[in-house]
């Protein structure tokens, strides 16, 4: 079975490395890194590249399909043929996920009207646009479609996933085997629990307030 | 100021991402993967490849050196290039660090001895071969030398580590950029917490119990 995730230039590398590495060691899947063109693609923070290693037209009807945020999220949303392959492949997947501000990406593409849906903390309020309903979760499941909220939450994303494919004992071994024990040295990573400070400093540089 | 995250064939790419991911929104820092060659270096789960886009020998007096760790570390613990160069660039450092078992890297470079240190939950006593005290906590800080323990806990060492280089603030900032709040599904992130049965399996059947 094939779990696809959709690379783009400007993506957040964790957001699609974090449920990586989750996914590729569930029994049965084979995961592949697809998008537009072979090759390395770059990351926002422009010191990173993952391969792409295959075309979009390579995996129309993955079982799984994953699509990460980031930046170069906001260029991506008149990129038919990326919208074409998630909501085309969206029929026929048995689960339709998403990281941070892919979520955005789902709801240009259509798969999330009238559904509860979460993203990155900046660009929740963005769902609105698509139809959706913005819900501060960590992880949103609505049917078939999960989505997860900024960055690192696709690590907790990934787990709950695996433990709907393939039960709780599995997703145990896959957390075992990542050593996922997080103990944060600081207690900042929502809005509601990062002092005010830094959350304001965040709100006022964003790129995605710029953006959205 | 550079930091060097140096991969190798069989890397788990997590290790290096999760802490990536921080360090490259660090003010001030540039973060750069380096390699014995140039070009794209597949991680153990044969699905993802990450570029090296320096050569080791072209950044030998980084400011920051991280080795991450996974089933390919085995394979290099007699590459003296990669050796020579985490010995010769601990001498001007201002921050040795591993996550998982690129520990036993920093061990077999001679930079662990007579230290406390930690490794992947499975690798921890190897440690012992290279004079280190095997230290099961999530991240260990000896002097200049930080090690961490598996994969995931990368994240939370490159967060304290940001603390230490900048202060609490911007290693807060850093958290909440990548929404690091973690919520995991399941109890069994380590071999404290997870069931009984699910340490067993992977207990049986980790690489690293056969390569050790």
């Amino acid at each position: 079975m094939d779990i696809a995730i959709a690379l783009f230039p400007g993506f957040t590398a964790l957001d699609a490395v974090g449920p990586y590495e989750v996914l590729a060691r569930l029994p049965g899947y084979t995961v592949t890194f697809v998008g537009d063109e072979l090759g390395p693609v770059r990351s926002d923070t422009g010191r990173l590249c993952v391969q792409v290693e295959a075309r979009l037209d390579d995996l129309p009807n993955p079982a799984v399909i994953l699509v990460p945020g980031g930046p170069g999220q906001a260029d991506q949303m008149d990129n038919q043929r990326l919208l074409d392959w998630i909501r085309h492949a969206h029929e026929t997947t048995a689960w339709t996920t998403s990281v941070c501000t892919g979520s955005l990406l789902l709801g240009a593409a259509g798969v999330l009207d009238g559904k509860r849906a979460t993203s990155y903390w900046l660009a929740l309020e963005q769902l609105q646009s698509f139809g959706a309903q913005p819900t501060s979760q960590r992880v949103v499941i609505e049917g078939k479609v999960i989505t997860a909220a900024g960055v690192s939450a696709g690590i907790d994303m990934a787990l709950t996933l695996a433990g709907l494919i393939a039960g709780d004992v599995v997703a145990q071994r896959l957390q075992l085997a990542i050593e996922y024990d997080p103990q944060p040295p600081f207690s900042a990573g929502s809005p509601a629990t990062a002092p005010d400070e830094v959350v304001r400093y965040l709100r006022d540089r964003s790129r995605f307030v710029l953006q959205g």
